[in-house]
């Protein structure tokens, strides 16, 4: 009997618990909140990653460990490691939680990458949105997730304004200018590398976000197939340097035919989340059979499938359970402002017939505009 | 909030809940056994469901309430359903329960069935198997499954001895003898009834016994569609006799172009677990649509798909987990001789791709003599 233990509690935790039950799997769940969702599926644990008596405990009680939360501590994930084998490693988390160093790294790996820079001071804020070139985005370097720590830079005149949102935050997470990129799309690999060096990946997700948050993601993406051969490329270089093991996710920015690439994610990811039934393997059950040293799962797509993402609060379930390739997944939660409270999937044999179901589900549920811009790709 | 109580808390709840918790439910098992295995993905309340105090509490803590196992008293189904909403109704619990007023039921319903008689003494016995033509089965009516309460007789010569078996209990839970159909096939309709009435059914699967136990299904059955129909629509009938819901599976023997019914599962079913990777929806989250009133899901199977039961302790996984529609089901239970402890799941886009994955995992495990006969069927 192997149990897993799994650094958060949200939805990826309780998602992974669910595909790993069937593995023969035990899990324990390690999270800050007593009603962290996963703890309804898993026995959960309620402590702090920083708590070392805590994490001692986690210890004691799991075979191997993981993370449903890459901002972790890179300090409990190397106590930890120490006493009991983590997957992805500490040094690929530690790498992910800071966008520098994970841009630095794209760029010595030859992966593509738009302009960057550290910036520690107002001063040096301007003098890199100027060589920028004016329209920037100025982001924590650590901590930041859905958009969160993040101040969008349209001109040099909104240099002030930028540091005042984030300038205290130079001398603790750090500060990272990006040039803006005008990209045409959002994709995104999901891969997954055995603990044997074998790799993955998903067929290309094409992605949307709201207000920096995933609202959909279409998979497989309608890019040619030399474009996704030179993503799934990026991300097997990528995860072969930090010798990661477990799935990830590499987000891609699309523009004027090319690839930059934006972060890393060293976990199953939301823009994934189509893989469980749209998938002949799912990214969670992928992400445990690699970590176990199991052989990894087809990847392989089942015809055409999108996922929407419910921020907030979930609509009314009918109007996907009556569609025939309609799935729902509840994860939960009490609804609350800009969470992610759970996602529905649409599949489909053929491209028209995802677009028309996508369609109806945006007229039942008064999501037009959320659909709208999937079906405009699968209709082009 | 709703939460869904389960009697019985074996594979059968355990995938349940599994399936259930993407609906946002959650779920209580009320088992005799403190290690029920469903209660490794879900709250388990120990306790005996003719006990009307854990019952009680039991009622208490749920909204809705479903079955893993259709041996519950119908007293203790009645007591409850007074209490919360119980589906499948007790009365069509109590009906599967005992195979004398089952067979009566498909016999009016116009379902064809073998011959069979209720028998009170040896005397009688040894009448009826004179008049079934001496190849029959001696059948305690209620309690038993997977072949247990049940003794062949070829002859009349074996009268005695079934007597001597299985005679004690004609007091207690009834005896049925049977004709013994010399069938060409075992066969199986899983299908579902929602609370409105809408029936679906998966496609027809085949199923293989060894020693009463089932060990090997296929589906969509090699049949051909007037039959296919032919079985649904028994099916049909029966569902709407019983004013049924949830999801049921029907038994049939095919000979001479002719099916014979068999019986009836009130439950999710053991032929029937295919669907959680071979069709649209499992009949595992269709059961749980049914129960709630939810839209039920698409039946349709995705490419053909076989499952193997692994009966007395798990073979290695690795050799299902590297072929590309390789799916494993570990129930998480200690090993012990005749226990089902779980199954494979594989899967194709066609039947010789199918016949192809079989066979080599029949070679890995050594288990040709499993594999063999849905190989020839699927190269046939
Ligand atoms: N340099 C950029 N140019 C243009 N758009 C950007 C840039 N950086 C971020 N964005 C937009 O904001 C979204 C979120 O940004 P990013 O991925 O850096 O943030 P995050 O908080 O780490 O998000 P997540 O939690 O989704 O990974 C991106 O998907 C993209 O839509
Ligand atoms: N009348 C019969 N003629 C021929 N074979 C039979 C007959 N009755 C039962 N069998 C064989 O024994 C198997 C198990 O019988 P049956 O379904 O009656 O038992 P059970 O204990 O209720 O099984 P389960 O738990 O699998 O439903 C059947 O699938 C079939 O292979």
């Amino acid at each position: 009997m192997t149990t897993v233990g799994i650094l958060g509690g949200g939805q990826l935790a309780r998602m992974m618990a669910l595909a790993g039950a069937p593995l023969g799997l035990r899990f324990l769940v390690m999270d800050t909140a007593a009603d962290a969702c996963a703890g309804q599926f898993a026995p959960l644990l309620v402590g702090d990653y920083r708590d070392e008596s805590a994490l001692a405990e986690f210890a004691s009680k799991v075979d191997v460990a993981t993370f449903d939360f890459e901002n972790v501590p890179a300090e409990s994930a190397e106590w930890l490691a120490s006493r009991v084998p983590v997957f992805p490693n500490p040094r690929a988390l530690a790498m992910a939680q800071d966008r520098l160093v994970e841009k630095s790294l794209f760029r010595d790996l030859g992966i593509p990458v738009g302009a960057f820079a550290d910036v520690g001071s107002l001063d040096a804020l301007r003098i890199e949105v100027d060589r920028l070139g004016g329209a920037c985005i100025l982001k924590t370097r650590r901590l930041g997730y859905d958009g969160k720590g993040q101040f969008r830079i349209k001109s040099p005149a909104d240099v002030e304004a930028a540091w005042q949102a984030l300038g205290a935050q130079a001398g603790t997470v750090g500060l990272i200018v990006e040039a803006f990129i005008p990209f045409e799309r959002e994709l995104s690999v999901v891969a997954v590398r055995g603990r044997d060096g074998e790799f993955r990946t998903w067929p290309l997700t094409e992605n949307w976000h709201v207000d920096g948050v995933l609202s959909a993601s279409l998979a497989p993406a309608h890019v040619d197939a030399a474009l996704a051969q030179a993503a799934y490329a990026h991300a097997r270089r990528l995860a072969e340097s930090l010798d990661y093991v477990g799935v990830f996710a590499l987000e891609l920015f699309y523009r004027g035919g090319e690839l930059l690439a934006n972060e890393m994610a060293p976990r199953v990811h939301n823009s994934g989340h189509w893989t469980i039934e749209g998938a002949e393997t799912s990214q969670f059950q992928n992400h445990l059979r690699a970590v176990l040293g199991l052989p990894l799962g087809e990847t392989r797509a089942l015809g055409h499938a999108c996922m929407l993402n419910w921020i907030g609060e979930m609509p009314d379930a009918a109007s996907v359970l009556q569609e025939a390739g309609g799935h729902w997944h509840d994860y939960g939660k009490e609804p609350r402002a800009g969470r992610k409270v759970g996602h529905a999937t649409l599949r489909a044999e053929d491209a028209v017939a995802l677009a028309h179901a996508l369609a109806r589900v945006g007229v039942a549920l008064g999501r037009q505009a959320q659909v709208a811009p999937v079906v405009a790709r699968l209709t082009a």
